[in-house]
């Protein structure tokens, strides 16, 4: 009997993710192409001790049934942590503790959107959103990104034309182009958004791990609560945790709620707790600078492997902080055969295509720096540079 | 500027359990309510070991992002685990690990459900169920339950006439009325849903916590790949590490990956891997075996306190497991105008209403034994006994 799936199956976009693991599997394969911290970075010890103390002082109530909205004392932490980022004032009854922010997403799918409702994304965009969101068989629209953000003249014609719902972005060092928004641009892209209804999804899992530039302001700064959050301890703490969180205004929550007791009826609360106790009794921001100090070496010893290894043509992005470099090849080139050619090499990254809603080739594509040591970056670099400049050859081989 | 939803969120059967929630949050109130195992059943310690050994050992990886499917050990376990419970073969390529099994019944309403395809559940059935699988807008159907299983009649009834794409449903110690369908029901019920293209969905949460009776095969026996199972340590280990499991057929399970993955990357993996070390490390079946002595008692206690406190017209569930018992009021009579009553006398417990997809009231309610102690099982049960003997009275005064 052939099984019958729902319609909205049928739109989720193919992922190449899964092409890609067979590739990396190799363990002589060096793996640009994963979007994972440096295991280097989790705070093994302090997490077992945070896992001990909880359990003695409080174990049954650490293992038993909990509130969907998420253990408080975390919502707390993430409160205090706003205000002293950006001197954001938000109580923890506009927080919800999700299973990475990555649920989040799910969430203000099911919550906002009806078939054919417009969202507005950025191109190229964070791949998971494309696929969370893909299930709830929006209507999306792209905007594309600039050197200093998103580009405000397209925004404002996309904007007036298509009247989004939800405009989702990664203005702190983008997934996948490791691109931040300026100062100025947030300022113009909110007093766009402010003319419309328009809400505004701010995904910040990477924020806190700048290290180069200065620090910019929340969008939630500029749009008050027509701005939605997303936040992550996955990068700042672990990511097997999965603990993330939604900041929205009240009566966005009451329905996040609603959505979420549904879904699974609250997250994980001996993990809330552990972290919310490891962030107690441990120094945050030592952590965090740590992680930034080995973050911008990989990136430094990675724009200087690009400089020597990649051909001219090549352009690539310097992030200021985060996790990607993105790379644009010479137009017409395709990123798919580029991946072909270096993994015979044994290097691989990921292609352009699945980080745009209608794409299945690009001339882009993404490094990820902070998961390899130098050693690696370097060689890795190097093999890429050579498959560029094999294919760039062939091509003028064929061309003629 | 006023928030647009999404239309789905307007059939979110609005939750009594609020409501409830706000009465048993007085310490004075003995509270039938909750669905809570009993915390004395925690492996607190066994956990905390676990957990410095997953850490000390493999620290890094255990607080790495994973695959979505979930820790494969685990997935090991529960195959094994099936194998001596019913000699049922399943692979771990047909077990995904989900954050409690709430989150199966969203990802199998996502993956299968249409706006308006036909979905047969338990009248009683689970609120959860109701709740999750209401967002994605399907037309419900029920099934009436006896002593002895499902009506088969109705159920032959039902399928002919809507058809419906699912029937889920929670055979042992079934939530809310305690009832364990019979081998022969199973039988019976297997046979009819062979002629159709309807799957089965069984939700055993409670299954292994058999205090009485005989073990009854799996409905999976019957009907091999059109039956999907839902399972969960939730009651068996911890609920708060939110870790249940779906098992189907390989063509389903590529469908709940995608969704899986797009929903939240993957269940936390720190959690899979304490738990995973505390089966390796522990004796589930001993530990199982103290539960299930600990709900017999209690199981036996409300029992009695409810021939002695009860009045003679309200007929009351025997459950052979699992954590409730299900009481039937006179006809007519409101169990939310008993809620009020009751609460006046401080005891709680959940009217029926919530367990139908289609009232507002019902002569019905759900008695959860499994998280008081005898004392406070007993005096709760002649409070409630007084409560249903002044409102019978109140009643046969009006009536006069």
């Amino acid at each position: 009997m052939e099984t019958a799936f729902a319609t909205r199956m049928r739109h989720v976009k193919k992922s190449f993710i899964r092409e890609i693991l067979k590739v990396t599997e190799d363990p002589s394969v060096i793996s640009f192409a994963g979007g994972l911290p440096n295991p280097a970075s989790f705070p093994v010890e302090a997490v077992s001790r945070a896992a001990q103390a909880v359990l003695a002082e409080d174990g049954a109530s650490a293992l038993q049934y909990s509130t969907t909205e998420g253990f408080l004392p975390l919502r707390e932490f993430i409160c205090a942590r706003y205000a002293k980022r950006f001197g954001l004032h938000v109580s923890p009854e506009e927080i919800l503790i999700t299973n990475g922010s990555q649920q989040g997403l799910d969430l203000l799918g099911k919550i906002f959107l009806d078939e054919g409702d417009g969202v507005l994304l950025e191109a190229p965009g964070y791949l998971g959103a494309i696929q969370a969101l893909s299930l709830y068989q929006p209507r999306f629209c792209t905007v594309p990104l600039r050197e200093d953000g998103v580009n405000i003249s397209a925004l404002r014609d996309t904007l007036d034309r298509y009247g989004p719902k939800l405009f989702y972005a990664v203005p702190n060092f983008q997934n996948p182009s490791g691109l931040t928004y300026t100062k100025e641009n947030r300022e113009a892209a909110a007093a766009l958004l402010r003319r419309h209804a328009t809400l505004f999804i701010e995904d910040d899992p990477y924020g806190e791990l700048r290290f180069a530039g200065e620090e910019t302001p929340s969008m939630r700064q500029f749009l008050g609560e027509q701005s939605i959050l997303l936040g992550s301890f996955s990068k700042i703490v672990a990511p097997a945790m999965r603990l993330g969180w939604i900041c929205a205004k009240p009566e966005i929550m009451e329905k996040l709620v609603v959505a979420k007791q549904a879904c699974d009826l609250h997250t994980n609360t001996f993990a809330q707790r552990v972290v919310a106790r490891y962030l107690a009794d441990n120094d945050l921001d030592a952590h965090i600078a740590a992680i930034r100090q080995m973050y911008k070496e990989r990136s430094d010893c990675m724009a200087d492997a690009i400089a020597r290894y990649f051909p001219p043509e090549v352009r690539c992005t310097r992030p200021q902080g985060g996790m990607f470099m993105w790379a644009e090849l010479p137009q017409g080139m395709s990123s798919m055969e580029l991946f072909n050619e270096a993994s015979a090499m044994r290097v691989a990254f990921v292609p352009g295509a699945p980080f745009y809603v209608d794409r299945t080739d690009a001339p882009t594509l993404r490094l990820n720096y902070t998961n390899s040591d130098e050693a690696a970056i370097v060689e890795g670099i190097r093999r890429l540079g050579r498959a560029m400049d094999e294919m760039l050859n062939g091509r003028v081989c064929c061309a003629q």
